[in-house]
């Protein structure tokens, strides 16, 4: 019995006409067009004979029984940045729904075993600056005490937004609770990068999210006069940094997969007749590797440090954020190679740099991969995401062919 | 009948105690504390037998007719940009004082030629960003239509701020009137740049104020998520200018006296989980010679369209303002050199990146020249400018010998 991917296109389309302006998507976590988008999903699920409830994040939980307790969880995110994709969280929870409509129709409602959906809520911490917000309950690395301070850019805090969506910032970790017999996590999500188009593929297995480390750097020189400060005299942060700029990308191409970014410069004084005195930078380098991340991250120090004293300055680093890579599972990565193959004929096997909801499945030891399906011109966060219809088809298809073989192999565990 | 140096010191430090506070001068001009400090400077005049009076665009003249009209202007600038130094301007305006005095008391009142002493106003243009505005009144070089435009950070007209004090932006141009019989125009000033100090020198001959190209330049790329954008995929516009900002020092060093500065850059999104999609950077380049300094410019663009190139981005320039080089005239350069020499022993010639009035009184076609004191770290525009008071007293009694040996010359004229 084949999956209907042309009725979950339907519904995401629908989903879209309900949440989305002309400036894209609207369904920012805990704000009331992802609510009516939650409900929504709640009235669709009512078709299936599921039992429904919220977990104490927020999360949202749909099971169908089976024969054997062991389950196997399906899921994305509902929720996306502000004048976000009409894809980007939902693609995955609807295909996620198209699935658990095929099983409960071809084993008339009694799988083997149990089928969960989820969708997680806030993924993106647009708002709050908290990704992974419920997966990351779910998984029992939450963060509480820190969560318990978090503002919106309005000076709302996070805690009185969970409050309004009946969530109890201090009851969140009980979503742990929904870990209970979870065998395996599947999620199809789109690429969000080139990858797949410039390689001309529909498909590919996720070999995990890549980890990341995410710094501040400050180069401190000496502000000086751009007319009466000869070149020779000066000790120009800009230069500095601007020597960073291009080496970190010298330390990424070492290593197939890695990125390193400086996506933000800030100079000061900041004016046309000032030599730079201060320059601050952000850095994002991540791989699926740790010791390429670690090695990459050693590398930038040190040359970040050689920078600054050709150029008589000093160099300061300081890390904002920073995870593990998180490998998803050999043996789920195999068969969604197979799934792939089957469906698109051609496969390929990528890391994620993007984080997803999937990581922090994997990081509570349940065996999890991703499938992701190609995005045109590698655009995500923007009205104008996209991916062709025939590959969301693809897609979907491919998505339940693995969770068959994943079931199967669940029984066979 | 030697100057007294000594008093015109105390002078400049009666002014400091009058017009600054902790953070530093606050002789913004038509600002209270400047009109202050030219009533304090005109009560000091009523010291000489000179006549005074303010012309119509704030310049403060005071002249000490000789037995011949010919006319030797000595001047410099009452104003400071906010929290600014003690000597930058005042000096100039308080040696010629001294200067005027010895003269005034060596001839009985009666020199051979006509000496004037001027405070230009509003030399910084720190409140409405037009510099050099009384002295390009008196050169002709005056844009009333566009400084009708001028409004400060708090919206108010540059016009209603010159009527506050007196000054109709109409009439500005009858400061022209002021130029009859100039003969020669001399100005002592701060370097404000490190080259005296690096030298072990104290004073210098100027030898113009070097011409300006000043550009915003701006390079469009891709807008691309950090971490699922394979570094080969990227258009990074950060990187474009990242190697511009390395060029220019290359450009500069080319020739002896160029400086090129990138003082500004500001990269769009600007976040750490992005890919620079556009950076706009400012391109300050200077020099006295205007083949070079149009061969810098030239260097540089072909350089940006070149690094645009490389990195899959396009390149925009736009014009913020430019000068050409004032060379200021040699006979007065020898004699300002023999002055030096002969106070402290030995000189130095250098050209100016810093423009001054006297550039806009050369551009009259009134021979010209300046002298330089050293400047302590090559610090200005800053409450911890600073210059020893050795130095303070060689470069006024140099000053004064550079008057008397122009005297000569405009009476050999």
């Amino acid at each position: 019995m084949p999956v209907d991917a042309k009725a979950a296109i339907d519904l995401l389309k629908e989903l879209r006409a309900l949440t989305a302006d002309e400036n894209g998507a609207q369904r920012l976590a805990w704000s009331p067009v992802w609510l009516k988008a939650r409900t929504w999903f709640q009235f669709k699920l009512s078709e299936l004979p599921v039992e429904h409830h919220v977990d104490d994040a927020g999360n949202s939980w749909a099971t169908l029984p089976g024969a054997a307790e062991a389950t196997l969880i399906l899921g994305s995110h509902l929720d996306s940045v502000p004048n976000g994709g009409w894809l980007d969280g939902c693609l995955g929870v609807i295909a996620g729904f198209a699935v658990m409509r095929r099983i409960a129709e071809e084993y008339n409602g009694k799988p083997p075993i149990t089928i969960r959906l989820v969708a997680w809520a806030d993924e993106e911490g647009a708002r709050f600056g908290r990704s992974l917000f419920g997966s990351s309950a779910f998984a029992g690395t939450h963060s509480i005490d820190q969560d318990r301070g978090r503002t919106d850019a309005g000076g709302n805090r996070l805690e009185d937004a969970l409050a309004s969506c009946g969530v109890n910032i201090e009851a969140i970790g009980n979503a742990g609770l929904e870990r209970r017999n979870a065998a395996a996590y599947l999620e199809l999500h789109i690429e969000q990068g080139p990858v797949l188009e410039s390689m001309g593929l529909s498909l590919a297995a996720v070999l995990g999210t890549k980890g990341v480390e995410r710094h501040a750097i400050t180069f401190h020189g000496q502000e000086a006069h751009s007319g009466s400060t000869p070149m020779t005299a000066r000790r120009d942060a800009l230069a500095a940094a601007a020597k960073l700029a291009l080496e970190i990308r010298t330390i990424a191409k070492r290593h197939p997969d890695a990125v390193c970014t400086i996506g933000s410069v800030k100079t000061f004084p900041g004016i046309v007749t000032a030599v730079v005195g201060r320059c601050e930078v952000t850095l994002d380098q991540r791989d699926l590797n740790a010791e390429v991340l670690a090695t990459m991250y050693r590398e930038a120090q040190e040359k970040s440090h050689q920078f600054a004293e050709e150029e008589g300055c000093t160099v300061e680093w300081s890390r904002i954020w920073n995870i593990a890579p998180v490998p998803f599972h050999s043996e789920l990565i195999e068969l969604c190679e197979e799934a792939i193959r089957e469906t698109a004929g051609r496969s390929h096997r990528m890391p994620s740099g993007p984080l997803h909801d999937a990581a922090e499945v994997s990081r509570a030891g349940i065996p999890t991969v991703m499938l992701f399906v190609q995005s045109l011109r590698g655009i995500s966060h923007n009205k104008i995401e996209d991916t062709r219809e025939e590959h969301l088809q693809l897609a979907i298809t491919a998505f339940d062919r693995l969770a068959s073989r994943t079931m199967d192999w669940i029984r066979a565990q």
